[in-house]
């Protein structure tokens, strides 16, 4: 039942706050073995880190167990701020309405948390370790500060051997012309244009900046504190989500956890407990007590549960117990349909598809039955000031995405989210972070307009996506469906996208679905962030360029994102050890292998290299 | 060793001709059970015709062997043109030089071949029923022309439901606003921007009008009459193409031709076979009589297999002699790398990953040691004739296109493009038909680059890439990366995507790889096609996107590109039978199924629908 856990390769390392010292941000360390010269000389090949979203969980020496829970980390970073108190049930809450203990108030009051220190030294990754090698070979750097930067900016997007780094003395007006003359434009140039540029370097201060500004946020309820802060921002790394939880039909408690595990070991940046069926909230207990990363819910899915199923029955009291319920259990953020009016509904009548949100054909036939305005609009204040007391971040639901390519972009989904953007600007002025979930089926062509309409209307507070799918005939292979749509809006600001496996359409997904989707999914978020000209990105891309070139299988595997896989693939043709250094591969065999052939090439040249 | 063949689902129909009523034109139906409403009553769902590539092999009425090979349906064809005689060898070849036997010539001497009205009719797919059906509704379409043309749009994007047509009467300027308000944009109002617009409707003259601007090719050699018409265009459906072949490590005859099968039956439009070990002549025959499909190569690959894997000992005439052999033989395609320029080698010295084409790395050592330019770029004129008295159509190779992230756009990949350019114009005065090759690994913001690049420095020829894939960290997953890059470009204008398989920078292609990998890639195509418009992509989506809220389990399957897979991962979870009538899924449960709320809502509000 409880398929093996992925293995993590590299060495789990901790990188310490400067203004907070207490903080500890794990990353794992990837070793590379030395280049190998003709002549018989080496060259080392500095380690390459990656983010790591697998906690306490990726650490050897930190032996949890899943009845126990993991360490809460941030309990004493929550108790330092003094802003809250216990409930009777002894869970956190603000002690003062009017300064709520969330990282948007914290960041619109100038604080700056040790949250947000460990989101900036999480998001600027190697970057760091590049800028020291750069500066240790150029003692005279604050002469030429121009140059470096060139230099620098190269880093980001070119190969960082030391052959470039020689190369310093050459850079200049010329070089940077031919580029331009053959058309080469920094990502960073495209990037800027739409607005989604990252910084050179990550400080706790943009940190600070972008939460006020509402273009990013930091799920992270004060009754949470074994999650590990993490941001979702345009102008940060793009982040996935992983769905768990059982339904009616099938799983069980320790399944969900063992997913929620592989989850995250693969590289989940948060995860949503869907859960439907029986031990609802115990099955959450277990999960919140177990995850390193954010986790989200739908609420009304619990409350409706409450009512045996029964929608007519559905109050607003049932509701905000529920709401209550998981804010106190440390849910770090919901999925509200508040932007679904009643008006809206008749709309879907002539859809393709109607309505394909579960939460949102919930509310819907609510507002039918009983010819009321959704009651999660009606009580927005009361519903902002819950989230605000917990610093439970809203993702505010898009119940009416379009189910098919030929709902896309239609009348009730473009109104909802006018509305989504109205309760933004609300919940903002509570102090609650928010986030807004969008599609669903759209084609390519209709594809930025969902970003641009959705930045504009609500305000560029950060995008969370559920695909898009832009085509409807691929049963089996959604999670592709959904990479290709999703790569396409992440490269344009969207902040976080919501996996779908294959068995979407179908069926509940198992371990092995779990996994395909997350590197799926890591994957297109991965080619939005080069596009978006991340500072730290390319680096592993040109790493994993290299060992290919230079035949270096096993740091090859190691740097992929599923070092496994790539590993049992190669060794399903060749499967013998000393096939791991042979300087070709079964795609092509000896005779014809083009990187020997260019190296080879490379040989005849030495002065060009 | 062989695994089973994909069954073909849908019926086997043929269209036929009538400029040519000998043309007989393959495609699939798939019928669709009745929709069934809640008071009982059921309306009949129309069959969805679909593309068929599989050719005689997925026809149940013929029976083939793979010792016979398939029939020779174009051999009538070429015969009655009187142009070709036969060589000693008894191959075809054209019997006049000044006017070739190529798709090209006829076309610009306004000739409307058989192949060309049968890629007429293979476009269209189903579109000309869905027009019977509008036209059989509103006998008085003459005296409202343009509210039908309204509609004829609407259904190209919309949901082609009774509804919709009774709604005909509202149709105007006033719902054309509405749309226009919530920023609805027809596909065909992006793609005519981009030059990628389909017609409403496609017609033998239209097939011959791009042939003769050379933005369109039909790969057809004279002497593989197996193979049926298929062409290649970005006004056209986007095309995909599965690589197979032995290579000195692996694989054998049969399973080559195994491959070539299960390759068209998913859905491959052409079949590259890039074999390198022994055998590669008999292997290519059993291949070319066996392929419904246009056969490609890389004939590089042979010649250098003549010389015993030396490069060095690579000639002109060794070449020349294996690409009459080749053409005599029948392939449809050649990849000839004749722009890698000599003074283009040395500045890939210093890139990331050097030179990764295999072609491409062969022409550059042999230039390397012998100090000449290259003797396909020397030899052209030559080349083209040979080429010209086959119909053998070019690609002509991207020996220098990036093989990292790193080395995306770079000097020596646009200037390779600049010759391709020009050896495409001295192609098409001979008659030739052309198609460029294209990148390889790309970022995404770089992409629309290449494609706009191509198709102005080489004059609108159809552009074939491999991928690009848009990052270099997932080995095993390339298939996937590949389809991101593949759907972006072939969204602005790739006539056809060359396939990646997950295997891809690792090891050789199983059965079930090459599965995932057209699967893969139709779908990226697919996902291409509704954003250029196509008229007939949308049909497809919308059936399926009916079938999924209507609960018709079995139609949804029938309708996906994958059927089999499909039924596999619903059944994993639900395998009753009666599961598959079932008005809910595993994924949500009876309670929280959102198809089903909302039809619920649909009846709440009968008046809507």
């Amino acid at each position: 039942m409880n398929e093996e856990l992925p293995e993590l390769v590299g060495k789990r390392i901790y990188v310490c706050g400067k203004l907070h010292p207490q903080i500890r941000v794990a990353m794992r360390e990837i070793e590379q073995s030395d280049s190998l010269f003709p002549d018989g000389s080496t060259e080392p090949n500095p380690p390459v880190r990656v983010y790591d979203c697998s906690g306490p969980w990726g650490d050897p020496d930190c032996h949890c167990t899943v009845e126990k829970g993991i360490p809460r980390m941030r309990e004493p970073w929550i108790a330092a701020r003094g802003d809250v108190e216990h409930t009777r049930s002894g869970a956190l809450v603000a002690a003062d309405c009017v300064k709520p203990p969330t990282q948007r108030s914290y960041a619109s009051r100038g604080i700056i948390t040790p949250e947000m220190e460990y989101v900036a030294i999480r998001e600027n990754l190697g970057r760091e370790e590049v800028y020291k090698a750069v500066y240790d070979r150029f003692p005279d750097r604050k002469s030429r500060p121009e140059e470096v930067q060139v230099m620098l900016d190269e880093l980001g997007t070119g190969m960082p051997r030391p052959s470039e780094l020689e190369k310093l003395d050459n850079f200049g007006p010329k070089s940077m012309q031919r580029r331009a003359d053959i058309g080469y434009r920094h990502p960073a140039d495209y990037a800027e244009k739409t607005g989604v540029h990252a910084p050179a370097y990550y400080t706790p201060e943009f940190v600070r900046d972008e939460l006020a500004a509402g273009r990013a946020l930091i799920p992270a309820n004060i009754n949470h504190p074994e999650a590990e802060p993490m941001i979702i921002g345009r102008r940060f790394l793009c982040k996935i989500n992983a769905n768990i939880g059982n339904s009616a039909i099938s799983s069980d408690i320790r399944q969900e956890v063992h997913k929620l595990r592989r989850a995250v070991q693969w590289g989940a940046d948060t995860v949503m407990d869907l859960s439907t069926g029986t031990d609802i909230h115990r099955t959450r207990e277990w999960i919140l007590r177990n995850s390193p990363v954010p986790i989200g819910t739908v609420p009304i899915y619990q409350a409706l549960e409450k009512c045996g199923g029964h929608v007519e029955q559905l109050t607003w009291q049932i509701f905000r117990d529920t709401l209550l319920e998981q804010a106190e259990q440390g849910v770090d953020y919901v999925t509200l349909h508040a932007a679904l009016l009643q008006r809206f509904v008749p709309f879907t009548a002539s859809r393709a598809t109607g309505i394909v949100s579960r939460g949102g054909s919930i509310m819907a036939k609510w507002m039918m039955i009983h010819d009321q305005e959704n009651f999660l609009f009606t009580h927005w204040a009361e519903v902002c000031a819950i989230l605000a007391a917990y610093d439970v971040a809203v993702s505010i639901g898009d119940g009416l995405r379009p189910g098919s390519i030929a709902d896309a972009n239609d009348f009730p989904q473009l109104a909802e989210l006018e509305i989504q953007g109205d309760l933004t600007q609300s919940a903002w002025r509570c102090g609650v972070q928010v986030m807004n979930e969008g599609p669903g089926h759209v084609p390519l062509h209709l594809i930025p307009e969902n970003m641009r309409k959705q930045m504009s209307w609500c305000h560029e507070a950060p995008f969370y996506t559920l695909g898009p799918l832009p085509t409807d005939i691929a049963p089996g292979y959604d999670h592709i469906t959904g990479a290709i749509g999703g790569a396409m809006i992440a490269q344009r600001g969207c902040a976080m996208l919501c996996y779908v496996t294959r068995k979407e359409h179908l069926g509940l997904p198992d371990a092995e679905d779990v996994r395909e989707a997350v590197v799926t999914y890591k994957l297109a978020a991965h080619a939005a962030d080069l596009a978006k000209g991340h500072p730290a990105a390319q680096l592993r891309d040109n790493a994993l360029a290299k060992a290919r070139f230079e035949f270096r299988w096993e740091d090859q595997f190691n740097l992929s994102l599923d070092p496994q896989r790539a590993r049992e693939y190669h060794d399903q043709t060749l499967p013998h050890a000393n096939a791991k250094k042979a300087h070709f591969c079964s795609m092509c065999g000896p005779n014809f292998c083009a990187m020997k052939l260019s190296q080879e090439i490379r040989e005849l040249h030495p002065d060009r290299s």
